[in-house]
C-alpha cells in the first residue's frame, strides 16, 4: 500500500477524459497537487491516505473552468438590468466603475468573486478588469487557478492612466507569476472599439514576448461588426487577423456576429473561443453559431461574463443555458448535447486557456483540480445519466467540495479559510454606501 | 394586540399585488389559513403570535405557481435526452408509460414531485398525468395546492380503457373534491391530435357542467399545426375555437406555433396561456411569440412542464429562461423584464389556474401561500432589486421557507411531514429495476 496525500471516493466518477470514462463507485488518489490513481475499489488495494473524503451518492469530476468573466463587477450584481446595451454601459456600468472602481473595490469585491466561483464548483477562471494584480492575490491566497489580464484601453482608466502603463503593468505580472503554481498572465486589450491598431499590435508584441495568451472580446454585438465594416471595410475578425493579432493563443470572448469568412479565420488561426450565452441573450447582444463552429472543428468553451451581466458566475446555468439556446435556435434538439456541454465548462476550456496538459480532465499525473456533487436532492433523483443532470438539473448549491492543485478549498459547502460573513458583509456595505 | 396563528418578518416583502407594493424590513400577519395584515414594523405592534419566522435577510414572496406539468414523470428525469420529439416520445417515454405507469408508480413519482416543488418554491401546480387520484392524495396530505387533470386519451392508457372512463374518473373527482381548500379539478383532454372531436366536446361539455377549467396541449410542434392544417384545413387554435372548446376557462400549454390570427382568437376567448420555455427549448419545439402574445394583452404564466423535458420541477430556472430567452430572440433586452417575470411566476399563474382571487400575491385576504427566499449567499450580494435577483441569479436552494394556506410545510429546507430520504430511496429503487 502506498501513502498519498488524498483520496476521494463515490458513486460516479465522471473523468472527461478522450473516452469520456466513467466510473462507478470510483475512487481517485491525490498525491501533493497531482491525480496519481483513478479507477474503481482497486485503487483502495494499492493506496491509503490520511484524509479521505467519502462524496457517497456523488458525481466527482473536473473543476468547471470558467473562461471569461470580470469577477470583480460581482459588486454590480443586478445594479441594471432589462435595458440596451449602450444605456445598461454609458448610465450605469461605466459611471458606477468611474465612481467606485479603485484598488480596494476591486481586492473586496474579487474575494466575493471567488466566494461565489468556490461554491458554484469553478476552480480556474480568466479574467479581465482593471487592477487586476489584486484579483491575481485573492485567488493565490484562496488557492484558486487563475489566467489573470489588466485590461487595456485606450483611455485613461481607473487603474491606468495610459495603455502604456496597462501594458507595463501586464509584464510585471507576468514577470511576477512566471513560476506561479495557480496563477498565469494573459495580455488583454479590451476590443476592437476601444483599442487602436497600434495598442493591438502592442499588446500581441508583448503576448509574443512571452509566448502567453492574448483575451479579447470580438464580435459581440451587432454594432461593433458595423462599425468595423464602416470604418474598415472588414469585419471585426478580419481586421484583427489582417494586424497579425490571431493565433491559437488568442481567447475570443463572445464571437456572436461571425460570418462564414470570419469562421474559416478561426479555423485557420485556431482562434479559441469563450462562449457566453446567458451575458448574450441577457443583453440581447444575439446567438453565437454554435452548430457552424462546431462543425468548423473550434474548440468551445463557457464563460459567464461579468456578474453585471449574468448575473452571477454560475457555469451550471451557463451549461443549461448554452444546451437549450442552440437547440430551439436550430430546432434541433440533438445539437449541444449534454456531455458535449460537459466537455465545453472542462476540457475545452482547460484548452483554451493553453491549460489542457495539467488540467481539465480527472487523469494520471494531471493536477488535482476536482469537485463533488451530491446527487442526495430530489430535483437530481432518479439518475440516469451523470451528464444529463449536471446540465439539466444540478445547480450551484449542490457543489460539496471543491479540490485545487489538490488541496481541499471547500468542504461540505464550507468554504476553508475564508470569512465568508465578512466578504457578504462587506459587499453589503458597498451598496448602502 | 390581536392573536394571530403565524407572523413572518424578513427583509423585503414583495407583495406582487396591482401596485407591486414592496415593504422593507417587512412583515406578515396569518391568522389560520388568510393573510390578515401586511406592512412595515407597524404590523408588529398591532399582532402577535406564538410561532414567529424571522426570515432575516430574505425575500417573503407569494409561493410560485407551476401551471403546467406531469408531476409523475419526475420518476423519468433524464432517462433520455437530446433526442428528437418523436424519438423521445416513441422510443422512450410512451414505452417506459406502458411498462411501468400503474397507481403505485404515480403515488411515488408524484410525492418526489411533491417534495421537489415544495423545495424549489412552488406552492401550487396544474397537473396532467395519470392515476391523478393518487397525484390529488399525495398533494392533499403534504398540504400543496394543486389543479388536477386526469388525461383523456382516444386509446388504452395506463389507468383508463377508454376515454369514456377518464371521463368518469374526471368527474368523480370533481364531486370528491368540490369543497375541499387544496385541491381542484380539472377536464384534461391531451391535445387534438390524441383526442377525436367526440372527446374534446365531451371533454367540454363536462368542464361547462361544473364551470371548471379545461387543461389541454395546444400547437406545441410545428408537425401538430402542419397535420392539422393538412386534416382539418385549419390551424389547431382555429380548429379547436370552430368545436367552441375555447373560451377564459381554457388553460392551454405551450401554444408556440400561433399564427395573428389565432393570437387574436385567444385573445378574444380570453385563452390562458401556461408557457414552458425549458422544454420548448430542450424538445427543440419552437419559441413562443412571448413579445405579441403579451402586446396582444395575453395573461402569460409559466410551466416546467414534466421532469422528463426539463430536466426538473424549479421555476427558479424557468423565470430565467423566459426573460433570457425572449430577450435574445427580439435582440431586445427590455422584452420580459424581471418584473414581468416574477409576475408570470406568482400572480399570472393564479389568474390562469382561476385562483387570482385566493392566491398569486401575498395581500390582506388572501390565502397565506408565502415562500421566504434566503439572501445569505455570495451569488445573490449584494442586492439593487429582489425581482432582479429572483429572475436572474436565485435559485431553488435558496429557498427556505413554504408556506400553504397558512400552514408551514417548509423550515429552514425541511419539508415538514415528509420522509426525504424514503422518497429519495424508492426513486432510486424504481430506477434500479
Amino acid at each position: 500500500m502506498k501513502n498519498c496525500s488524498l483520496i476521494i471516493k463515490g458513486k460516479y466518477v465522471l473523468t472527461m477524459d478522450d473516452k469520456m470514462s466513467v466510473f462507478n463507485d470510483g475512487v481517485v488518489a491525490v498525491d501533493d497537487d497531482e491525480i496519481i490513481a483513478i479507477g474503481e475499489k482497486e485503487i483502495l488495494e494499492k493506496y491509503k491516505s490520511e484524509k479521505i473524503i467519502d462524496a457517497g451518492n456523488s458525481i466527482i469530476m473536473p473543476g468547471l473552468i470558467n473562461t471569461h468573466t470580470h469577477a470583480a463587477m460581482a459588486y454590480f450584481r443586478g445594479l441594471a438590468d432589462d435595458l440596451p446595451l449602450p444605456v445598461w454601459l454609458e448610465k450605469h456600468i461605466w459611471p458606477a466603475e468611474a465612481k467606485y472602481v479603485n484598488k480596494n473595490f476591486v481586492k473586496k469585491a474579487s474575494a466575493l468573486a471567488c466566494l461565489e466561483m468556490i461554491k458554484s464548483g469553478v476552480t480556474c477562471f480568466n479574467d479581465m478588469y482593471f487592477f487586476e494584480q489584486e484579483t491575481a492575490s485573492v485567488a493565490s491566497r484562496i488557492g484558486m487557478r487563475a489566467l489573470i489580464g489588466e485590461v487595456i484601453l485606450d483611455f485613461h482608466t481607473p487603474s491606468c492612466k495610459t495603455p502604456k502603463e496597462a501594458l507595463k503593468k501586464t509584464e510585471e505580472m507576468i514577470l511576477k507569476y512566471k513560476d506561479s503554481e495557480l496563477i498565469s498572465v494573459a495580455v488583454a486589450p479590451h476590443s476592437i472599439y476601444t483599442c487602436s491598431e497600434e495598442n493591438l499590435s502592442k499588446s500581441k508584441e508583448l503576448a509574443d514576448k512571452y509566448s502567453i495568451n492574448l483575451h479579447i472580446h470580438i464580435s459581440e454585438t451587432e454594432k461593433e461588426n458595423k462599425d468595423c465594416l464602416r470604418d474598415n471595410e472588414k469585419s471585426p475578425v478580419k481586421y484583427l487577423d489582417e494586424l497579425g493579432i490571431l493565433n491559437n493563443k488568442t481567447i475570443a470572448a463572445h464571437s456572436i456576429w461571425l460570418d462564414d469568412e470570419d469562421i474559416e479565420i478561426y479555423k485557420n488561426r485556431q482562434v479559441k473561443i469563450s462562449h457566453c450565452p446567458i451575458s448574450n441573450m441577457k443583453l440581447a447582444s444575439g446567438i453565437m453559431n454554435f452548430k457552424k463552429m462546431r462543425e468548423s472543428g473550434l474548440v468551445i468553451s463557457l464563460g459567464t461574463d461579468g456578474a453585471a451581466s449574468n448575473n452571477t458566475l454560475d457555469l451550471f446555468s451557463e451549461m443549461r443555458a448554452c444546451a437549450l439556446l442552440h437547440k430551439v435556435n436550430n430546432l434541433n434538439p440533438e445539437i449541444a448535447s449534454a456531455t458535449e456541454i460537459v466537455k465545453a465548462a472542462t476540457i475545452n476550456g482547460a484548452k483554451i486557456l493553453g491549460m489542457d496538459d495539467k488540467i481539465g480532465s480527472l487523469e494520471i499525473g494531471k493536477k488535482a483540480d476536482i469537485i463533488t456533487v451530491n446527487l442526495n436532492k430530489p430535483h437530481l433523483t432518479p439518475i440516469y445519466n451523470p451528464c444529463s443532470h449536471l446540465v439539466y438539473a444540478v445547480n450551484l448549491a449542490d457543489v460539496e467540495n471543491v479540490i485545487v492543485n489538490g488541496k481541499l478549498i471547500m468542504q461540505n459547502r464550507e468554504v476553508l479559510g475564508l470569512d465568508e460573513d465578512r466578504i457578504l458583509e462587506e459587499a453589503c456595505k458597498f451598496k448602502r454606501n
